[in-house]
């Protein structure tokens, strides 16, 4: 079990779910040279015929024992809302010291659910790589969906270190940033800059739909609310996922309005720039970083 | 008076301010054969120079009343928080009959700001085309910013009916959809589709950045706060200048998110699905729209 395994050295990747994710995942394998056998696994034949024919994957099947039984590294890519019912259907046929992550929107629960339904033979670390969009099915796929991601790990103290590192390793040579971070850290970061600004964007359109707002919007309104675009029973079992975070998460923006609001009622204009100021400050030095991280590459 | 003015048969065009949106227009004026003789008006040598380096005007002047005196059109580009000082510069230069507007984020305080500083015998109706960028200065100035963007013209009943016609045509001839408003349904509009959301985006920016959750983020919470890198003196001036909406807009907002947080909190799904719902058939219901109005044409 003590064996950390580089991405060239696979043999066999199961991919269970060949979505925009895990379609990215093959594309990507295929683009940086990796050997192993990419296996596809679905519910529909359809989607895996899909997944074939953009070459995704090398090999499909509709049976999890089939698919994952040889597998040095299995990767289930099904939403947040799927993962228990896949854990349980590939559990039994895992084999020994096979690697198993996931790329689900929050960690505390997936660890959980590992913890409860994968056997203790197996090397399971939760994964998410921040990439991807609006749309989720195959065709969206692309080999460089990683490039510049940042990827996150997400150990726990019983984790295996080497399997750790194989995973950290393996968003790496896809082109991600790997990080490493303990699960309740990760859904606590998700909450405020994922979660929580898909349902104010959320909000947003409701309350400009009232009374044809909309039709004056132009791209500002449109970037600022695309999330909101996101498949709703997807982001229902990914805020159901992380709800004590997400509610977290709305307490603190609320006090962050009423910052704003009582500057603004009380005509305080020092206090109006300081709060647009450091706003723009933090967007800013985001925006460079990210540049400057892209420049440097992975 | 009683003269719709189309775009073709100005001659002289007054342009106040020449940075993204004043040069937008005189490029635009250019790019479809507009005869007029593009005058820019500014405060800075270096600017002018520029603005006639990019060939946004045909001449400049520091001296607002050489700019304006032969102007058969006047177009006031400066941001909300100068316009008051412009009016007061350009007023008793201003010819009989002149045509004169603007292109400020609010309307209700410019129209009473034209009303105290404007004399009687010229046709002010404020303009307000929704385009531009967080990039305020001519280097970003193009032919084709009107191309497809809301362009709304804010008339009083005691507007000259056809400095309206004159004006709609305007930025219908430079590629906007032209659309009427009162300046008070105007305001409440921009507070809903503009001046909320970009609070909002400061908001989720500033509560991002508490415990670096920043280094995270994606493309995502780029596209989500990309409007809250704007200039903060700017935006303080649009908030002040439009408060009680802005503020009516706020409270709005707290009323939808408490939805949202009540459904999460109670884990009822099925209204947490329903709300998310509503959120994107309205996104995608505006992007349709948007697309059409594209294929369309203005």
């Amino acid at each position: 079990l003590a064996k950390v395994l580089y991405t060239q050295e696979l043999k066999t990747i199961a991919i269970v779910g060949v979505g925009l994710i895990g379609g990215s995942i093959g594309l990507g394998l295929r683009a940086i040279g990796c050997a192993a056998r990419r296996i596809g696994i679905g519910r529909r034949r359809e989607s895996l015929d899909k997944a074939l024919a953009y070459d995704a994957v090398d090999a499909v099947t509709l049976d999890p024992r089939e698919g994952v039984h040889e597998a040095d590294l299995v990767i289930v890519c099904t939403p947040i809302g799927a993962i228990s019912e896949k854990f349980q259907q590939i559990a039994e046929h895992l084999p020994d010291g096979c690697l198993v992550t996931d790329v689900a929107s929050t960690k505390v629960e997936v660890v959980a659910l590992a913890r409860k339904h994968l056997p203790s033979h197996v090397r399971f670390v939760g994964s998410h790589p921040i990439a991807g969009s609006e749309k989720t099915s195959v065709e969206y796929a692309r080999a460089d969906l990683f490039e510049n991601a940042v990827c996150i790990v997400t150990p726990t103290p019983s984790s295996n270190p080497e399997a750790v590192e194989s995973l950290t390793a393996f968003w790496r040579e896809l082109g991600g940033h790997s990080r490493v971070l303990s699960p309740a850290r990760h859904d606590h970061v998700m909450a405020r800059i994922s979660h929580l600004p898909h349902a104010v964007a959320g909000a947003l359109v409701r309350l400009a739909e009232k009374g044809k707002s909309t039709d004056y919007a132009g791209t500002g309104f449109g970037d600022t609310t695309r999330v909101a675009s996101g498949d709703p029973t997807l982001w229902r079992d990914i805020f159901a996922s992380n709800r004590s975070a997400v509610l977290k998460a709305i307490t603190m923006l609320r006090r962050e309005l009423e910052a704003f609001e009582d500057a603004l009622q009380n005509q305080d204009d020092k206090a109006l720039v300081a709060w647009l100021e450091k706003a723009k400050n933090s967007r800013d030095a985001w925006l460079r970083k990210r540049y400057t991280q892209k420049e440097m590459g992975p």
